[in-house]
């Protein structure tokens, strides 16, 4: 069998991490690198995992754009992070071949929805990575902690593609499950994210501990809000959720947000991908989420005020 | 006619000012101030206004503690910060005497309610500053703009005693209306206050301009529900009053609210007194204000972040 053809696009900490592990497996990993282009075609990547040791990944071939591919990938890798303005499809579609699945890997809800359109006859693989992982200069990440992913198709289902998608990432060392409805899955994370990642931003800097134990009715609500959107689109989750979720937060030592982190470097934050379309999804099917819809403009405050001061 | 006996508690950035307005009257005004006491006592105010010019001021009396005042008071100021954690009864009591009227100047809403219950047999009177004052520093106030008050008694009404204090307040020069139901008017000014104090702090520091002309739906939001808390507790306030608002708003040039630059001096915040206050009176109505809610647990979070990086 011939090595998988992958092409990673946006090769951050997140992208060049899992594709130097698919590398790794033996597949034949491309990469689309727009800000560390130089320095990565010269020197490939230095990986260095807290987990999984140090080592240095060079990309089977660097590109400055996908329309340099110029191949048939069987996955196309969407690792860059989602911002209003992106316009994916246009992105993505040079590198999209008729055998090629889409596989997004990133945080938020309803991420999907713009390339699954554009895309009609293309397989959609969602993936949600459960990872702390840094770019801590240019061509280098630095892999903290977690790592684990979650992979499945969309609308629901696992195919055989995703099946091997994913046991290339277990060959790698990375535990990497499937889900039959990888949705779902994304409305549960989103149920903790919704109120940790933006409270940590706007409350300045606090941990996820200072957070739960000072607010903890809060975090409730938001936490709420997010099961009814869900249910609203036909993703019923487990009814003890939230208590999960309040225990788990409980048990864990303080936690700084991957969006604080994100603020407190510079980075643009996932406030669309986790808030704007959680919201989006609530008006469109008429769910109240008026402490969402507080957190979400309050995000975009903050990003503009960020963006004032740059 | 005797001087009216004038005893200020909290000589700050407002409370100097206005002390020092009404010994310009006539009156004869002590001060009790704890931070800045030994200058005081030495030296007096410097008032340095921008409408009114520059004078000092010598109070009649300097002490250290209200207990030291041992005299009748025709009027007791109170305009300390409200904070959670200040017994204001017990702070005042031995400044209180028979016939001592009890003035607040502070902003907020509710504010008065236990000084009410303490004395009940007491003429409470009742005060909105409009007012863009400092203390630059020790015993020296800068008064900025503004300050305009308006007076009027608890529950509702306008008494002879409370005419009187207008009055000097009008010979000083500065603008004092006597107002029929002051508690109303103070839910006036929570309509303002409620969005954009919280929301300037928040964002980190955004002008009155930014947010309103990036959320405006947000702000009208929150708007709404200090209407419906006012008119839970019988205080209907005008139908155009958000339209006014808004409004009034854009009309404005950029402007730092009051409670932004108590965050950016590193003072404490109004948060109890504004949002709290109006979320307690919410939950006391059984009206729902999630935005309001959001917004104050919020706040409690950015007061908890400053307290940790004290």
């Amino acid at each position: 069998m011939n090595p998988s053809k992958i092409l990673i696009v946006g090769a951050g900490a997140i992208g060049a991490f899992y594709g130097a592990l698919l590398a790794k497996a033996g597949a034949e990993v491309s990469v689309v690198c727009r800000s560390d282009y130089r320095q990565v075609k010269q020197n490939g990547f230095q990986i260095n995992s807290a987990t999984l040791g140090a080592w240095r990944f060079q990309p089977h071939r660097v590109l400055a754009a996908v329309a340099d591919y110029q191949d048939a990938a069987d996955y196309l890798v969407l690792s860059t992070k989602i911002t209003p303005d992106s316009n994916l499809p246009e992105l993505i579609r040079p590198g999209v071949a008729a055998s090629t699945a889409i596989v997004f890997i990133q945080n938020g809800v309803e991420i999907e929805s713009t390339i699954s359109r554009a895309f009609p006859g293309h397989e959609v693989i969602s993936g949600l990575a459960f990872i702390c992982s840094n770019r801590t200069k240019p061509g280098e990440i630095t892999h903290l902690a977690y790592g684990r992913l979650m992979l499945g198709n969309l609308p629901e289902g696992v195919s055989a593609k995703t099946a091997q998608l994913a046991a290339l990432f277990n060959q790698a060392g990375i535990d990497c499950k499937t889900v039959a409805d990888v949705v779902t899955a994304r409305w549960q994370k989103c149920v903790w994210n919704a109120p940790f990642s933006p409270l940590s931003v706007l409350s300045g800097g606090l941990s996820t501990k200072d957070i739960l134990d000072s607010q903890e009715a809060l975090v409730r609500a938001i936490m709420q809000e997010v099961c009814l959107i869900a249910q609203a689109l036909g993703h019923r989750l487990p009814d003890n959720i939230i208590e999960q979720n309040i225990n788990n937060t409980h048990a864990m030592p303080p936690y700084k947000t991957s969006m604080l982190l994100d603020y407190e470097q510079g980075h643009s934050m996932e406030t669309e991908a986790i808030l704007g379309n959680a919201v989006r999804a609530a008006r469109a099917k008429g769910v109240a989420c008026p402490h969402l819809e507080t957190l979400y403009a309050l995000m975009k405050l903050k990003e503009l005020q960020v963006a004032k001061t740059a």
